[in-house]
């Protein structure tokens, strides 16, 4: 028999598809529980009332499965970003042309009349992760890095969603590795973006092939008329291949550098490491963990006295659990941790 | 007429000296004024419990002065770092052998019998800035860094002093800038302190001094007997000397990477610059903003939405305003932080 439900929804919009989640919010243990979802082409070119009215469709039809008395509390939206999060506006998104400034939030509520809730899709990832996944044993304060096509952040800092000043929240993945390093997309050089994401691979994987210690296998892979993948150069780093791995160490040293810089500044109970790239933690991490023991004096404080406990060497530098999953399942957490809580017990 | 009064007290911790104030914790406007004040000798070869019971005798000797109707709410102690705020005890001082791991807060409380709030200095004199200087305009997230000897930091997020996980809450100061930059005490190399302190300032006008662009006068002061202060360089640089000049910008350049770094992480609305190094902001503030706006896309992104309403080009990044008392200020101020907020109106 299907009854009524207490239920939430997470939207986690790309550029080139939208997904629409309907989930149990009545679930012990504040978990959460998909019930249906569907994923649908993100109508770009038809503007941003055209994709949102898809997005309604998608709710309305999944609620209708649902006896009457069910009740959906809100709609949660992980965005890419630049948002304005005070303004629930997008910024100007590099793959919505023509969004620039929409109101996002405001309009989805009025389509739907539901509350919603707008985050960067980097940031539904950390509540994610930080409810259900890496996270869940209970800190208040952790990051979550997300090693993709570029490098996103997410904060949670004294039990709340960093936004900072303009709704950016943390961009760690512009923290400044090496002033005279590689130029990148924001107008600086050297940002961790640039050596620790899908794309920084392959420039690395490049010059491994170029180096002195480039191997045949890895030269030949670069050259392909095709084009490769970061998943072909991991393939062939696990297969053994000396200047392959090499890449990833190296991605691993400048990612651990941009660690120890958010650990000395922030000293974090956690560090969730997620994303595309963080599947191959077992080819980067050593390297990771001994630039982060390096340049980090903070951590290596923190090694003694609060990870004896931990009973694991790695525990606060740790991968995602969730998977690519843990966008929309962010997504669906936002509306009910932006409920007020209440003052007595109900 | 003295009235009794609700009072509160501030203890300035240094290797060489320390100061108490007693503070009038009743003004209006969460205000607090400077009663009367003692500096004292640190005894630091007595040990702990010797400088304690001087600590405790100074606050008998001040407050026997005020009617015996008057109270003090507590003891709020900056100490250097680093420290275990969450045990409230010392950690390793460089500058008190034989204080190792001192309960210095329950042990203050007990002899004095009053509440002892602990925090390293960095963030007394972040929560003094706060609250009466810089960010009394009202922000809940702020950092504060000190430019001394070292490059200390203090940040206030989410309206609460930042302790992060181990009680050494940020140390901006150990920032990596450069990989291979110039090894710090801290272990690791290139750290923003190693640029943006006083000890840095001497290496920079060393480095101008020897460089293609040092000047004789320059050269003089840095091969001088007796050797010479942060203060003569300054001085240097403020009659026109291009190459001290120039050593001020260098520091301005390495500092304005670091705050990028500390902006595209955090996104604050506010970053106050203090310590002593920071009384020549005249002379390293443009290369300084230079830097940050080159170096942060949040910084840019920031500029036009937030920053014209300010109506001043800097205001997000200021100059500290309360001087070399905010530390004790600012301990003053720690007891009525520390307080549970009342759930009703009295």
């Amino acid at each position: 028999m299907i009854v009524a439900r207490r239920m939430s929804v997470g939207v986690d919009l790309g550029g080139t598809s939208l997904r629409v989640g309907l989930f149990d919010a009545d679930l012990p243990d504040a978990g959460i529980a998909l019930l249906d979802s569907r994923t649908i082409r993100t109508r770009v070119e038809d503007g941003p009332e055209a994709v949102i009215s898809d997005v309604a469709e998608c709710i309305e039809a999944m609620v209708a499965a649902y006896p009457s008395g069910s009740v959906v509390e809100g709609i949660g939206i992980g965005s890419p970003g630049p948002l304005n999060l005070v303004m629930g506006r997008l910024g100007k998104l590099p793959n919505f042309p023509g969004w620039d400034g929409y109101p996002l939030r405001d309009r989805l509520a009025a389509v739907t009349d539901l509350p919603v809730v707008l985050e960067c899709d980097a940031n539904a990832a950390a509540v994610a992760e930080w409810k259900l996944g890496a996270g869940r044993a209970g800190v208040d304060s952790m990051a979550m890095i997300t090693l993709g096509t570029g490098v996103g952040s997410g904060l949670i800092l004294h039990g709340k969603i960093w936004h900072g000043m303009v709704g950016m929240g943390g961009e760690v993945g512009h923290l400044c590795l090496d002033a005279k390093g590689p130029a990148c997309g924001c107008g600086s050089r050297g940002c961790l973006e640039q050596y620790a994401s899908a794309n920084g691979l392959m420039r690395l994987a490049r010059e491994a092939a170029e180096s002195d210690y480039g191997t045949e296998a890895l030269r030949a892979l670069v050259g392909k008329a095709g084009g490769f993948t970061p998943l072909d150069v991991a393939k062939l780093a696990e297969e053994g291949d000396a200047s392959a791995r090499r890449a990833f160490e190296t991605l691993g040293s400048w990612l651990g550098l941009g660690l120890a810089g958010l650990i000395n500044t922030l000293d974090l109970p956690l560090i969730i490491i997620g994303g595309g790239v963080a599947s191959a933690w077992e080819l980067f991490a050593d390297a990771m963990f001994a630039r982060v023991r390096a340049y980090s004096y903070v951590y290596r404080l923190g090694e003694p006295t609060q990870r004896a406990e931990m009973e694991q060497d790695r525990t606060f530098i740790r991968p995602a659990e969730l998977g690519p999953a843990a966008g929309l399942l962010g997504a669906a957490l936002l509306p009910s941790l932006a409920k007020p809580r209440p003052m007595v017990e109900a």
